[in-house]
């Protein structure tokens, strides 16, 4: 078989496995598909209501047994059916598998008359990279169709201990290396607000199907931004933890085995109550026993309620930057900071300029990084197939680029923990200065609102933080709006690449795309920096309350 | 100058730092030099009865304004001179700079009336790998002599800030990578309690100096044993702490910038209170806003509790092994096991048998992460000044592997990640089948007791706990004894490095040198672990109460 034979046999499994009663037929031409679920007629008025639901209030009806697993589970099945037909994200579904287990949990339930555990009977959503014994894990490469996992990624069993039912496995971009969403197996996934929109990348599935309402909590990875990126064109919360809060063994990954910038699991989400559920829920699992990376390091409530406390006496002091010095953001972008800015001194908060701290260094330290083995992972195993690499590739990895040797490794670490810690100084400076803690930074994550395809040129927002290992939370903020967000006229390109961004802004084609910032905190302050994005969350009016 | 003359004048500037008035004239032919202080004429009785002191005690009476620093500085400064002349154990020693500090932290304490911090005086020793502005840190390479530091390491910083007091850098073998500390610089440190018999290494020079009382907390630092050797060696306790724990940024290294396995700074001291003084006072210093391998994890005093309430009721549960399968240990070792499983079973505790897991794995592996750049840090330091290699160096350094790749490295992160996670489903399950918690292991720290100079041949005990990077505390337990300490006949050698081992003892040689054992815990385990170790010398009779 050639590759274009395995590749269209795998699609064609995917396609199959949607019953013929999930089908829709031939779609209208709007741009956004957000209101086919409620009109498709698939999907009864009370499935609708589950899955608009939060998660919080889902748990709290599955544990007082007012919901079923199996109803909860079929909803989102069907959703997520109408997410992949529309939105082409899925490179798993198994929605028997799903129902076999949700009838478990609910023969649990009745039996034992509690929750087996804190997302007892909730489905989660899975990027395509964590395994699931007994189906596939091609993450894009068609290398890998064909092979199927002999046990369960670590994630997994917690989760599923934890109570949780899996029925899809989502799309990634062929390599995981990519900000957009597309491979040589289903071809490219696209925002559900509008299909000429990236649902970004390299969670691209993920960002479109919770974005869609198919999943209520997806969990996806991030080393560059992958978490981020389709949570901000989404309108979605999402969370880049710090390596070593979340377990990320026996999961597939690109460039297994590098461990200078690590990939790290994290949700994506509709608000930080459900993201607070998915990381306790882990916690109460104590994945350190698992998963020799994660730090004994339980959920710290004393830590979240130290912002608490800041917000009912004094404020939060927060730094902010709308401009790294390397590519200025589009001007729905700037707005979004604007406003996050002047809503949070609106309510008395304390926000001060905060000065990007050479972040020219970090993006070509953390590039280097990402092309050390110059290439030879990712390009072997394309050639395993014979695929090719999808477009935009080599803006992450240079296959140009050497191999690095072990010295020159080692240097490539000095130069990074140097940056941390002169990083870290910088902040110790500007508390000196003010004479009081600087809770969280509030940056953007991308140059662009959901980005139009094959137009996402820029990473450095959010890899500088990767660089960090900084614990940083999305927040969606707002919509461009062409009334709102002029094009600059005569704008002076800081730069070749910044020129050829700012000159892609186009009002029109971007008018509704979704705007997010990702608020930032020191490493591994992930209760104090959710809590900090709840609050602006709430104070945006975007964020439900708990 | 030949390196030859560069090493001769450095060690001529290290002898002239040692004041007329406190140099002892020709010793007599004891082997053992622990009597020597009382003897020596040169510390008053109240000089040897603060070296004598614990450092809790220390700093409540410095705190107290009982004491002044400035007389607990001299009485240090002054033993540790004769541990120079006696053992040869300092790199740099610098007691006007030390008197100078104590005399500034008295005109604090005169002016405030209270101490500045929590070390308030107190002198600690540190090996020549922690920089100091103004210092020279050799590290026991000719090549780095006459390079003077231009800043403090961060330890030193927050060491300073604390109120420590800093007055000698003592010697590590050329390259750190050897467990025996000999360089070409000053040559051979030796062991107080008899020279025929090695302080252990690397960090020999602070286990000889606190085992001689010329330092009452010393640090070290630990990639395969360099902490734990010389406490086991000088009847110390010593800690080596997980990656993350303390902070390690600027600090002098050897193969500086490698990761795979990292090495940890840890206390050398004579009590388990003393050691947590240390670790409590340097992490009120909030070390992870200094440097960013540091984990936000202050003392968890909870996790300590945890130990002390089951000491209370139904006792401690731990494993214990005496042989790893590789090396068989000498006769005094296993007796000294056996001590520790008796005593601690006579007082109701449980003690089973644990089995190591893959321990010949590990050891190969983590000796090929030491060599994974082929030598090439190592001896390029060597070439720069043209000395030679000290002797045993190839047990760790094998010149003759070759550089490895990145992906070859990448796929020793895979195996070591996989171990790691291995051993602890071996935990896990071994709880499963107990049905409770096991709350560490006992096991040696290496095959001898303080060894005979140039015998030292295996690190793996040690260096398997670094590669798991778990947390372990050495207690001192016991002294080989001839008369109790038989040497096998007939044995039968495990292999041919097992048979050379066992062949060397000889229970004439090693009668009275120190036997130790290592309790382990899982990472980033410091509070538990420390508890425990606390009870076994409580028990044992090794250990003041606090």
């Amino acid at each position: 078989m050639t590759w274009e034979d395995i590749a269209a046999d795998k699609k064609a499994r995917i396609d199959k496995s949607i019953p013929d009663e999930w089908r829709i037929g031939v779609q209208g031409q709007d741009d956004s598909v957000m209101d086919v679920p409620a009109k498709s007629g698939i999907l009864s008025s009370e499935e609708i209501d589950i899955t608009n639901s939060s998660a919080v209030d889902l748990v709290a009806k599955l544990a007082s047994g007012q919901l079923k697993s199996v109803d909860v589970t079929l909803a989102f099945c069907k959703r997520a059916a109408l997410a992949h037909q529309l939105l082409n994200c899925a490179l798993e579904f198994f929605p028997e598998l799903a129902l076999a287990q949700a009838k478990e949990l609910d023969a649990y339930y009745e039996k034992n008359q509690k929750p087996i555990g804190p997302l007892h009977g909730l489905p989660i959503s899975l990027k395509d990279q964590f395994r699931i014994k007994g189906l596939e894990t091609s993450m894009g490469y068609v290398a890998w169709i064909g092979k199927y996992d002999e046990e369960d990624s670590i994630l997994v069993t917690l989760l599923r201990k934890a109570g949780a039912v899996f029925y899809v496995k989502t799309s990634v971009p062929q390599s995981l290396m990519v900000c957009e969403t597309v491979n040589n197996i289903i071809g490219r996934t696209v925002n559900p607000r509008n299909k000429n929109w990236s649902c970004g990348g390299s969670s691209g599935g993920e960002g479109a199907i919770v974005g869609f309402r198919g999943g209520i909590i997806g969990v996806g990875t991030d080393i560059g931004g992958s978490i981020r990126v389709p949570s901000a064109f989404n309108f979605l919360y999402g969370l880049r933890p710090s390596h070593g809060r979340m377990p990320y063994a026996k999961m597939a990954n690109s460039m297994e085995g590098q461990e200078t910038v690590h990939s790290v699991c994290g949700p994506i989400c509709h608000s930080i109550p459900d993201m607070k559920l998915f990381v306790t829920s882990v916690l109460k699992e104590e994945p350190w026993k698992y998963d020799s990376k994660v730090i004994p390091m339980p959920w710290r409530q004393s830590e979240e309620d130290i912002i608490t406390s800041k917000l009912k006496s004094g404020g939060l002091t927060l730094g902010f930057y709308d401009c790294d010095g390397n590519v200025t953001p589009h001007p729905p972008i700037l707005r979004g900071i604007e406003t996050v800015v002047s809503t949070l001194k609106k309510h008395g908060h304390t926000v001060i300029p905060w000065k990007p701290y050479k972040h020219d260094f970090a993006v070509n330290l953390i590039n280097g990084i990402y092309a050390s083995d110059g290439g030879t992972d990712v390009f072997s195993t394309l050639a395993a197939s014979g695929e090719p690499a999808i477009p935009n590739f080599k803006d992450l990895i240079n296959p140009s680029l050497p191999k690095i040797d072990m010295n020159e490794l080692w240097s490539v670490h000095l130069q990074k923990w140097a940056y941390q810690n002169s990083y870290l100084e910088q902040w110790r400076l500007r508390e000196a200065e003010l004479g009081r803690e600087i809770d969280a930074f509030i940056a953007p994550i991308t140059p662009t609102a959901a980005v139009r395809h094959n137009q996402f040129k820029y990473y450095g927002y959010a890899s500088t933080i990767n660089l960090l290992d900084w614990t940083s939370v999305v927040v969606p903020v707002t919509f461009a709006d062409k009334a709102l967000d002029m094009k600059k006229e005569g704008y002076e390109a800081l730069n070749e690449l910044d020129g050829t961004v700012q000159e892609e802004y186009d009002p029109e084609a971007y008018h509704g795309a979704p705007v997010a910032v990702q608020i930032v905190g020191r490493r591994l302050t992930e209760e104090r920096t959710m809590a900090i994005a709840h609050e602006i969350g709430r104070l945006l009016g975007n964020e439900i309350t708990p």
